[in-house]
């Protein structure tokens, strides 16, 4: 099969599909890659890296398109990318369908066949595709918070660990999936006192096995939620 | 030296001055020890374990105070033990003059000279012999905090750990020393959520380093006590 | 739904089968709670945090049985609870059927349709209603065992943790479920040196996994039983 | 004394150099404190806060520093503070003259007391008043650091403490003082590989057994330097 | 049934397959137990530890395999234990067939009934009676090779755990199953830099979580074994 | 001054006395260093990374000890070494003395300037030299030991850490010191439950706050000896 994988275009998007080390399996397996030129140093690959493996780097995403059987990118396509699709060409990339109506719409006129990442289960329904994000975003959440807590950043000039004698910010975190249990543990390595708040009792008996002592599991109702989160 | 270890006879006091080991090594060293019968039982050893390593067992303290140059007991001597004293006999134990005027006086008239455990200090000013009962006592009071908590007890039916999904006990400890590091401690081992507070700033550092990361370290001053204490 | 709640009238208990934030969330639901007066008392609840949600107190049991269609409540009917139920009436509770035949027998002779908590399992087969109890169970086992080896309450004068210097107390877990992983682990919290054993290595490794490390694990079988609990 | 506490009106400076406890403590002791109205905003305190504990508010620095003995602030002063101080004076804050000729040269035109919060020393050596801020400069070090290394700030798109499956990031603290410690332990806390460059050895030696183990002491030599920091 | 335990003739080995209380229970359970003289000492097992469990002791393994309905042992058959074997006999062992052509058509031959220890699989698909030997095997080859780095083996001179000042040693662990995780444990515990690989996303996260913090999870592909394992 | 390192000749030395990076800071403070050919090689350090520093390679003791004002080495001089010093100069090694008249008749015969690192003690009376060897010596004595437990070492055939279900060693550590310490953190870290002993109460104390749970702190005496260590 040849593979196509275009730079992203979307604004605030470093990312690409393929690591060179992806492009090597894919061609060990006797698959082509076309990757177009550029599109892995905002990851820090450069073109050299991809060819090293024995993909073809394409200026431009009009023969990458035109080429492949199957485009992998990372963000839902944008309007200059729907046009250069073609009809039964498969597109494997994060669609997230039920955010837009119309780029549902554009993607069946075009008769592609889309794969979209989110939606990937594997054999006991989770969604592997999604726990990386996950997992990347319950951290930097408590990095972002932390930063906007900063008195130059209008917050209220806490610092999370605080220091010796001097109380830790209180964290809560609601929801003990993947991003609200690396939310907390972040948090809690960085020294807070962190509640993490769920409705599945299992859940949080695990977590209490596994997380650091400054984390307290706290079963989620409404009044719990008025109590501590207000 | 001939060492008198009478069997203490304060009520609810089942300690013993010496141990079987102890009085091997004295007697290696050249002493004699003379015990009195049952002394050990409370605290496990028959009298046939101080026999063993050259103790003599005596009936009573009588021939106990009459024939020792020192005196080893626990608890400050009880009227009946001064009266058995000999001037210029040594006398050893935790004495806490300041607690008893009366003590003091009668001590005097009898012309001993007595060695206060509570008051020995080491080369750094430290209390070696007040420590072990200072961690025995920190270790106890959350096990009897505990204890009085339990509904029966006519308390507030907290458990101090929580389960999973329900809140640990807040436990506030007053005061950083043996007592309270050893209180925290435990109350942290047990799952609560502990505050212990000092106004030594080098004393919290230390303990934010070695403490389990349920232990909060908190700067004592009166609006602390304010908010936390009541 | 009408559904109602009984103060608990069996000795020595303290608790409330519903909390204000369970009548609040039934009545948004649609259903309507009957509490008798007084029930939440035990728990720290009063009438009016039930009432402030929608519920309706009532003066003694009577009313309680003769209006709702399902009764919620903690420990098995007494005698006197039984005689107010009626044909057809749901009776959710512990109710420990096993435990005696008469219980049975008149539950019934009413005609009621019982729903022991203590049976009811989730998809995995496990008992999601008695999980909590035996958290409690495990963590108290080891407080009240704490307490019973102090010397004033008859026993050993063993303190669990010990002091530096002085060895713990070694305390054996037989059976590393709900119960015994919770004693192991607040005995380990304690200080004391802990085995615990079980049949199922594989949980044994998970403990292993997980447990403090002051927690050994170790497979059960008879010799394995006269070594280290005689 | 009269001891007065003026508004901080360096940029970005929000302390106040006298918590509301302070003053009642000095209040209680027989002094008197002038304090600047919303001298405390920055910091969460209202003027009511301090004339609660007896504390007088005064609008404008220019009274403050005509009526006090004492005048307690945080930042060195500025030209227009300088311009109030009267001979005789004692002003105490953090001056860093070394930094400043001039700051210095004007202060002793002035005549007045200086007291520099940075050069206070304990009985062994130490910088009391300087510890904090360096516990406050280490753990803020590394959440700048984990700012600046995103994306979208410039940064390499490094995520510190990476997720599963992904090396997370290096950090090299130099130095294990008080700042370096503090920046060790909140790196790794958020899960980074730590190295700690120290020239002092009894120093690693208790930070390996304080610290956590993502964190490895290393001797500070040249050669050192050249292979971990470049 | 008879159950026969012959010693074991393979070099190296030291091991029994039945423990006395194994004995016990089999002859608890109404079976037979046939054991050669013997074959217990490597184990630290004496004849009479069997004996007083009711198993009966014969000299040389003849009488054991003639008399011997099932024979449990350790290794796979050696030829002179093959030449003893009745057909139908149950054989119960470590067999390995796959290693040996041989083995397989003798076995064959002598129509025994061969249950091979590593093949066994449980509810969930796993061998558990080869993830004991797994954990041994984990925990023995990190033992082994910082054994074969030292210096007087012709090793580098490298101490695992390093010192104070001194980077420890990069231990790299290919695979994250059972011997993974066993002698990433034991490196780690050792004070080693312990890197993890598996291309089992899901594992390397549970290991995330129970991993001391001297581990870090990688996925493996072509390219980090290049970079880490070269 | 001249500083000249001659290699090790002592059997089973595989050290070198100055690291390149050392040869650097005393060549940039002034000094000269001659180091013989090959005196790094034992320690992976080749020639040319001394002269690079700007050190010169001599071939043989014999230019080293001639024209050197101070000899800086590892082991105590052989008699080969001895026969080479001169009146005067400066010998900086591991002399050991006490163990060996011949060898200090020897050196005051040559006149030399000896200086022992196992002397040389830092402001608080501790052997800065000497520990970093009681480091290694703490963590090797449990690496050889495990190994000499080994059954085909004629061990008893115990893994310290054991596996789950399988009790672990007990290890006994007599004297908290620098070797004990660290052979109590390597047998913990290896699984094995730990007790080390000591008579100093305030070690035991620090080491209690530092070490992990599975090892136990012991005052040292003879009936503790004969209980744990027999």
């Amino acid at each position: 099969m040849i593979i196509g994988i275009p730079a992203e275009i979307k604004k605030d998007e470093y990312r690409v599909a393929l690591l060179p080390v992806g492009a090597k399996l894919l061609i060990e397996d006797g698959h082509e890659v076309l990757i177009e030129c550029g599109a892995g140093l905002g990851s820090g690959f450069s073109d050299s890296d991809y060819t090293a493996e024995g993909a073809r780097c394409l200026d431009g995403p009009e023969e990458i398109y035109a080429g492949a059987d199957m485009i992998v990118k990372v963000k839902e396509p944008q309007p200059s990318e729907i046009a250069l699709m073609r009809p039964g060409q498969i597109i494997f990339c994060y669609f997230h369908f039920a955010g837009s109506r119309e780029l549902t719409r554009r993607c069946l006129e075009k008769k592609i066949t889309a794969v979209a990442y989110e939606t990937l289960t594997d054999a006991r329904g989770r969604l592997p595709l999604l726990t990386p994000m996950s997992e990347v975003a319950g951290k930097m959440s408590i990095q972002e918070g932390a930063k906007g807590l900063e008195k130059p950043m209008m917050g209220r000039g806490i610092l999370l660990g605080g220091v010796a004698g001097v109380k830790p910010a209180d964290v809560l975190v609601i929801g003990g999936g993947v991003v609200g249990t690396n939310a907390a543990r972040t948090a809690a390595g960085l020294g807070a006192n962190v509640v993490i708040m769920d409705i599945n009792l299992d859940r949080l008996r695990y977590l209490d096995e596994i997380m650091p002592k400054n984390v307290t599991t706290l079963y989620c109702d409404p009044h719990a939620i008025e109590r501590y989160a207000v």
